[in-house]
C-alpha cells in the first residue's frame, strides 16, 4: 500500500503567495473596477534587458539548424556561462573558483529547496525569523522540522529573531544548529550585514562545524560600501558556506528561470562516522541525477548580462527599482510609519500602525487603498505586525501607491 | 555539526552517462583522427521544429516590452499549454482531465526524480530490470533502496526481470511492492505493452493499493495499434497512476527542457493511519514550494507543437528517427545479431555476441568500430550482456554505423 510523505500533511494547504493570490482574486470579483497596485509578490515589471533579448534570438536561431543545434547540455551548466560568472561575480572581487564549483540551475528557489537532498534528516536547522518560507517548508518536507506549534513555528527548528529591537540583525543563536540559512540582503526585511557582522557568522560556523546556506539572490541591490556581495569575501567561508545566486532580480529573469549555486570543493560536512565528506560531489551527483540543465538559450541570455552593454543595462534596471525603494521608504517615513529596508535591498518592511496584525493590515490596504502587500507573519511569527512592500513595481504605480498611502487615514 | 545524507555515499561516483562520456573522451585523446559515431546517450540530432523556433522568437519579443513581459508564471504551468495538452494528448483519446491535474515542468527526468519527495521512505519500490537509472538512484538518495549488493542491485528494491526469455515483458512480481515504476515504451529495451498486458498491471495496482509511476516519455514513437499511448486509456488507471510525459524526444526539446506530469485528483495513497490522501495536492505543494515553473518562452514553444503545422513537423521528425530504428534493427538482424526494440521505440537492444559482457562489447565497439553505445549493465544486472543503440543519430551517421557493423568480424 503506497504511503505518502506524512510531513506534507503538517504543512498548511498553500504556499504564502498562492494564499495572497486567492485573496486578491476574491477582492477583484467584488470590485472589478478597482485599479489594484501589486507590491506584494517580489516579481519584476521591467522587460528583459536588450542584451538578453538579442542573445535569446541568436541562440534560438542556433537551435533551428542541425549544425548548431544543442540537445542535452552539461547538467552543471555550459562553460561559457560558468566562466563569465567566475570572472565577473568572483574574480573581480578577489575570489577564485574552479569551474566545477559553480552549478547553473533554473533558479535559487529550486536550489535552496533541493539542497536538503544531500543533507541528513538529523541536522538541526536554524533560520532567521522572519524568513523566506521555502527554507522552512522544504525542511518540513525533509523531516527536519518536528511538530508545528500554534504560532506556526516548528519544534525542531532554531529561530533567530530579527525585529525592530535588534535592528533586524540576527544574533548568534543560543542553541547550536548544524545548518543555518542566511539570506542577505534579506528578504523580507531588507537588512544587509556589514563585513564585520557577516564575519562573526562565518567564524561561528568554522568553530562549530556548521554549514551556512547563503542566499544572495538580492546581492545586486547592495549600495553601501563594506557590505559583502559574496560570503566568500570573508576568509574561511569556502570551508563552511554554499552560496545561491539568481538572475531573477538581478536581470528580470523571474519568467526566464536561471540562477546558480556555488559549492566549493573545500567545503566539508560529516558522515555518521564523523568523517569529513565533500559536499561538491554530492551536489554534483544530485544535479546529474535529478536535473538536466537550464535551457541552452536561457544560459546564453544569462551570459549576455556580463557583456559591457549588459552590465550597463542591468545597472539601469536596478537603479530604477532602487529609486522606487527610496521613494517608498522616504514617503512612508514622512507620514510617521516605521519603515525598514530599502537601502541595500528592493524590499520595504513596514510596522503596521495601531497594533494591527499583518493580515488585518494586508486586508485594509487591499480593500481601502487597493494595494497588495505581503503580510509579514507569512514569513514567520516574528513577522507578525509587519508588512512587506516591494520596489519592483512600475515607477508610476509606485508613485500612485505612495499618493494613496500618504492620504490614507488608517 | 552538519551531516550529509549518507545514502549518497552508497551510490557509485558518477551517473551512467557521465561514465560513458569519460570513456569516449579518453578514446578521443588517443585517436583524435577517428570519426566517432554516437549512438549511446539518447540525445536527438535534428533541430527544433520550425513552429517551436517561431514561437520562441515571438515569445522572446513579448519579453522585450513592459506591456507583454511575463515574470513569475504559475508554478503548475500556463493554461494555454495545459489546455493544449489536455485537448490533444488526452481528450483526443477519450480521456478527460481537469487543468489542475496537469503540471508542466522542465522535463521528465526532474519529475520522475522529484516525485519521491511526496512519498514515504517506507514504501517498497519495484522497478523493471533493466531500468532507467534515475528511478533507482533517486530512491537510493531517498532512503528506500537498502544496501547495495555485489551485482549492483539494492536489497530493498523489488526487481522485475525483463530478458530475452520473457520477451522483455515484465511479469507481476512475487513480492508485493507499494510503488512500481513502469517506462513504456521502454527505455532501454524498446518494449511496448499491448492494452491487455498493461491492463494486468493496472488491475494489480487497484487490487493491491499500489501506486504506478508511469513514464511515457517515448509515447510518440508508438506505431502499432492496440498499444496505449497513455495509461489512462485503461479503466481505473486514474485511481492508481501518475503519468510523466516529455517534449524531449517528441519534439527535440532535450536542450530546451519541458515536460509534464499528470496527477489525477482521484489518485490516492495512504497516511500512516491508513487513511486515503490525494496525491494531487501534495505534488502541487511540492512544485509550488521547490519549483518556479518552466520558462514562459519554452512553454510557448511547447504549445506551438500542438498546432496543425506543429503536428506535421513532429510526425516527420519521428518518422526520420523511426526509419533509423528500422534500418538498425533489420540490418543488425541480417548479420545474425539478436536484436530487440525499434518497433514502438527509438531504442535498439542488442545481445552482445560471443558471450561478451556489456562493457567489453562497449569497448570493442568504441575501439574497433568507433561507435558509442550504452552498456546494458548500466541499466541493471539483467542488462548484463546487452547494449543499447539509439535511433536519434543523423541518417547518414546511422547508415555509416550500419556499414561499419555489418562488415565487422567480432
Amino acid at each position: 500500500m503506497a504511503l505518502v510523505n506524512g510531513q506534507f500533511l503538517k504543512l498548511s494547504e498553500s504556499y504564502l503567495f498562492s494564499e495572497i493570490a486567492k485573496k486578491v482574486n476574491s477582492f477583484k470579483v467584488i470590485h472589478p473596477e478597482a485599479k489594484v497596485i501589486r507590491l506584494g509578490i517580489g516579481d519584476v515589471t521591467l522587460p528583459l534587458p536588450a542584451v538578453a533579448i538579442d542573445a535569446l534570438h541568436k541562440a534560438t536561431d542556433e537551435m533551428a539548424t542541425a549544425e548548431t543545434f544543442r540537445g542535452y547540455g552539461p547538467e552543471q551548466g555550459y562553460r561559457f556561462l560558468i566562466d563569465a560568472i567566475i570572472k565577473h561575480d568572483y574574480e573581480a572581487r578577489g575570489i577564485s573558483l574552479d569551474p566545477d564549483e559553480v552549478f547553473v540551475s533554473d533558479g535559487a528557489k529550486s536550489d535552496t529547496g533541493n539542497i536538503g537532498d544531500i543533507l541528513s534528516k538529523d541536522n538541526r536547522i536554524a533560520v532567521t525569523d522572519p524568513v523566506y518560507p521555502v527554507y522552512v517548508d522544504t525542511n518540513v518536507m525533509g523531516c527536519r522540522a518536528g511538530e508545528r506549534r500554534e504560532n506556526g513555528s516548528w519544534s525542531n527548528i532554531v529561530y533567530i529573531p530579527c525585529n525592530a529591537e535588534n535592528g533586524f540583525v540576527p544574533e548568534l543563536p543560543t542553541i547550536r544548529p548544524d545548518v543555518i540559512y542566511l539570506c542577505l540582503p534579506n528578504n523580507p526585511t531588507g537588512t544587509a550585514l556589514k563585513k564585520q557582522e557577516l564575519k562573526k557568522w562565518v567564524d561561528y560556523a568554522i568553530d562549530n562545524d556548521i554549514l551556512i546556506l547563503f542566499d544572495a539572490a538580492y546581492e545586486a541591490y547592495i549600495r553601501e560600501n563594506n557590505v559583502p556581495h559574496s560570503i566568500y569575501e570573508i576568509k574561511g567561508a569556502k570551508r563552511v558556506a554554499i552560496e545561491f545566486k539568481s538572475f531573477s532580480k538581478t536581470a528580470g529573469f523571474t519568467g526566464l528561470r536561471c540562477g546558480y549555486t556555488v559549492v566549493p570543493k573545500e567545503l566539508k560536512a560529516f558522515n555518521f562516522a564523523g568523517e569529513k565528506v565533500g559536499l561538491n560531489r554530492l551536489w554534483n551527483r544530485r544535479q546529474c541525477t535529478k536535473f538536466n540543465g537550464a535551457p541552452y538559450i536561457v544560459q546564453r541570455a544569462a551570459e549576455a548580462l556580463y557583456s559591457p552593454e549588459g552590465r550597463v543595462q542591468i545597472k539601469s534596471m536596478i537603479n530604477y527599482y532602487m529609486n522606487n525603494a527610496t521613494l517608498l521608504r522616504e514617503n512612508l517615513k514622512s507620514i510617521g510609519l516605521s519603515v525598514f529596508g530599502g537601502v541595500n535591498a528592493p524590499y520595504i518592511w513596514i510596522k503596521a500602525p495601531n497594533g494591527l496584525t499583518s493580515w488585518k493590515f494586508f486586508d485594509r490596504l487591499l480593500y481601502e487603498r487597493h494595494i497588495v502587500g505581503t503580510p509579514g507573519v507569512g514569513f514567520g511569527p516574528e513577522g507578525e505586525g509587519y508588512l512587506r512592500l516591494t520596489a519592483f513595481g512600475k515607477l508610476e504605480d509606485t508613485k500612485e501607491a505612495i499618493e494613496r498611502l500618504t492620504t490614507w487615514i488608517i
